[in-house]
């Protein structure tokens, strides 16, 4: 059961929240510098990953992203320096909350039902693994 | 800290997951001892609840739900034993999660722009506590 993986959503009340979907984005716009790009990349409309930003943004006293107008999708865009710090801080909250919560996971997963015929043949013990970032 | 929430979600590879969605509904089904009326109570119908309850007897070894036909609407249904040990699982995971990242999330909080005082638009379910810093 290497394949184990915990995600978080958190919530901190009156609409703001942070969780996988805005995280990705993020680490998208990163990579690509621009925020059509990364929409594009997890198959969302600009208009939807704009939406997202725009929600990050008005989430916290800092923005996380800044914009530079120009080109026909919204020019370019990259990570503030608060951004890249949200998404390290998320990543590590995530990791965090796996290690504690390992020993219950591997409790869980002696429960799971085999995920296919072929992994009947399998060994039982299963080892928990956190996933590349 | 008293208004953050944090929801997990698990996923065991294979299209095998556990997260709140379905979680609350295991929850409405032990407490109100049917598939279709837990479904209600969470807006979802009765046919989507029940391919969730079904991909959930199908994740793991043992049942989580035993069903007993009948009724126009599929019956009477329980949580099983480990139905009931599966959503108390579930529940402790997420409180060690978020024991284990309250700092980090203390961190983030102190990050938040207050939330808007003006959003006088829509009635307040709830209103706004004071947070910690």
């Amino acid at each position: 059961m290497d394949d184990t993986r915990l995600t978080l959503r958190l919530d901190f009340g009156a609409n703001r929240s942070i969780g996988p979907g805005k995280v990705r984005l993020l680490e998208a716009i990163g990579r690509t510098g621009s925020i059509s790009q990364a929409g594009r990349e997890l198959g969302m409309s600009y208009r939807r990953a704009w939406l997202l930003v725009n929600d990050l943004n008005l989430c916290f006293q800092q923005a996380v992203v800044s914009a530079h107008p120009g080109g026909s999708q919204g020019g370019g865009a990259q990570l503030t320096k608060f951004g890249q710090k949200l998404v390290a801080d998320y990543r590590a909250i995530e990791n965090d909350a796996f290690s504690a919560v390992k020993s219950h996971l591997r409790d869980l997963e002696s429960s799971l039902r085999p995920a296919d015929p072929v992994a009947v043949e399998k060994p039982k013990k299963t080892s928990i693994r956190s996933r590349t970032r």
